[in-house]
């Protein structure tokens, strides 16, 4: 019977092989491109109206940019790092024992820098811009900011899990086209209020560059506590012993 | 011979096994989302925009979060619950015949508390703003807005059966694509008119919470019979006996 | 030896059994949702903003409502009608042989009648307001414009041959979603111009209701030349003989 | 042992068989096309707002047709010339060793041939009108706009790689949608800063019908590089001894 830290060092080892290196390498260039197109395309409304916080049009480039991102870079990443792309979605499989620890620690750190590194490319290249950060609404509370983050970062985890779930029917392969769609009316619905993040990374990194980590926690703890329950609920509740009779049995 | 109180026991319990729960837990996480997003994104951009109700920015702003969101709580529905998420589809499907009375009465209590909740946690998180409601311009009739939603739910139920028709051949997939894409295309038609609900549900839920059940008949009476005709229409005549030989010999 | 009296009568008993008629009830239903989303979202447009010909957001909400409108109604007419849905496909498809002329005229009749009948209704219960009819910006002759419609038919045409070849590999599901994503490019480009029809019912219907026929043939000489060529290239030229082999030999 | 000029003359009879042609006919189309819905779409907007370059509206227009169209030009041609579109993808191709040097050679020529004439046949029929070509914001360096363009290019290419990829999994079918969709949020972030072509032969073409070639360098620099980079990193990389039970050992 092993002792638990040989589990840990094997589990450790686990981490650090060519597969897993790679891993790594998939979900830094998807959260870089993410990061990179979403704060971009934020940068870009703000550049043609200085005032585009007031804008709707500004609601829909960053909404369309970030449905048109998250679809893309799932693509890419989707069969070598699993398309994780936010380190709310490898919470909610590190609670749910779908990636190991140690596994989830690099995939953060991957993230983390990617995004940091995606705002600091921005910067840099666009003189004389800064890099715009999610902030809160003056009538909202930190408390409700969190709660619409983790309602819509819900709904997101959920769909990842519908796309990843091999049980699913022919309409399978749209998975990852929807999950980019929901973030997308996830940002049309919470942009005004709380920004429409549903990634801690991409709120991170903008935070860092910006040097600004106020309300930082509200895009962390929303997210990831819906991310969890989300997961939980999927893996537990709703799909635990999925019969596929059930679903000839109901509907047309 | 069984007494008809029996059968209806028996279809009863058919209502409540652990199945059927999954089922209406399924219809109600993905009509709140649903109307999270939509009515969401409505207040969004009155928020950006007061008098928002008389810019064509805000239309594309309901109109795309319509669009995403019903394509995605379809897909995350669509093998549990077949993913009505509208008591109109509920209807239609009871009317035809594809899902029991007591099982769409069960769907339609699901519907109306997720779309009750949904707009009572905007409204109680977004202080300070009111749920909107569904509204018809001052030149149309109530008969007329009756009518407009009515056809836009046919076309949005039509798409519905197209999309679960097992005898689709291969563009199936996009089946749950193509209802969340004509629902944005009605939001886009019907809004500055009647608003563009094609769903009784979301109707009902911005009326409860904002207290206002004014012209609420318009969005019940339309889609349902729209609904039901789409549905009748789709199972006895223009599929009703669909051999796989027609569609090979017109077309290319 | 049968004389030519005599398959011409049978070519017309074809054209009207019950499939074929199931075939026409099609073509209406879809080309009716078609026009009515589209001539609606233009009405929609010009009610929230009176000047909307004059504003980009206008261009939006018609071409993203032609996009999600034209994707919608080929897959509920495809397996059934083959997803015509304009009269310069039928055109195209009747000149390649792909379908006989006198269903042709048939598909002509339907799609006509549906687009005239979806202004109408529009006309009847949006009280008080014109319906639009697509017009030519003044700088534009209309031989240019004819040729601008024309090039757009073209490569609509064009990938709806793609869509339903059935030697297409593993992409084939996009299909319906690329003709009416090309459709709503064509809108943004030639919107301004000559308003970006690519379908000639769609102006019969509403300058019918509008009751005005002014630079109509625009419409419909530009579109069937378009459409026409573009099923010849791709029988003829592009896919005369398409061989399995070159698609692997070429690419990744 | 061959001569290496026999070699020569052998791969340069292979770039004009029949298929060969074909291939090139196919780029022609498609990249004619892509440009003509791009940059019409570009001269739609300003057409509709004379100081379109200020605004945003303007930027969801062609950030909507570039990827609607790119989706639709891909899907066209993939089965054919492999569906590359751009000069950049071709150069990658050629680098990696996908294409042979004739053939990438004739490929650019078909593409750079198609861009002007769509441009030109732009400039004809939309009389009166300048064609607009791609510029770069005052407060940007060259040296920036051409990182920016190359990073586009580099998730575009990316996706094309993945799209092409046969070992990818279910989700394959979406490959050509999302090649269209982050072109779209390329635009949507680079707009304002470097125009966002992420395609040097959209910006030779406006340029040579414009008579301006300022910058042009920017767009072919940048993006060449950034394709050949996402190109050598996909193959030798990410991708060199892709084992299928790594995607089932990570993830849900």
């Amino acid at each position: 019977m092993a002792p638990s830290s040989v589990i840990v060092t094997s589990r450790f080892h686990e981490s650090i092989t060519r597969h897993a290196l790679r891993s790594y390498l998939s979900e830094f260039i998807s959260t870089f491109f993410y990061v990179f197109l979403v704060v971009g395309s934020g940068m870009s409304s703000r550049k043609l109206m200085p005032d585009a916080s007031l804008n709707p049009t500004s609601l829909v480039v960053v909404a369309i940019a970030s449905a048109f991102a998250l679809s893309c870079v799932l693509y890419i990443a989707w069969d070598i790092s699993g398309g994780h792309v936010n380190p709310a979605v490898t919470f909610a499989m590190a609670v749910g024992g779908h990636v190991s620890v140690p596994t989830a620690i690099f995939y953060w750190v991957a993230q983390l820098i990617a995004s940091v590194m995606a705002c600091l490319v921005l910067r840099v290249i666009v003189v004389g811009m800064h890099v715009p950060t999610y902030t809160i609404a003056e009538e909202m509370t930190g408390f409700g900011a969190s709660v619409l983050e983790g309602i819509l970062t819900f709904v997101l985890v959920f769909t990842v899990y519908a796309a990843r779930d091999p049980r699913r029917g022919p309409m399978s392969p749209n998975g990852i086209l929807l999950v980019g769609f929901v973030a997308g009316a996830g940002v049309l619905a919470a942009g005004p209020f709380s920004g429409g993040s549903m990634n801690p990374a991409c709120a991170f990194g903008s935070a860092t560059i910006a040097g600004s980590f106020r309300n930082q926690a509200v895009y962390w703890v929303g997210p990831l506590i819906g991310a969890t329950i989300a997961g939980l609920l999927y893996d537990n509740v709703l799909f635990s012993s999925f019969p596929t009779e059930l679903s000839e049995g109901i509907g047309v």
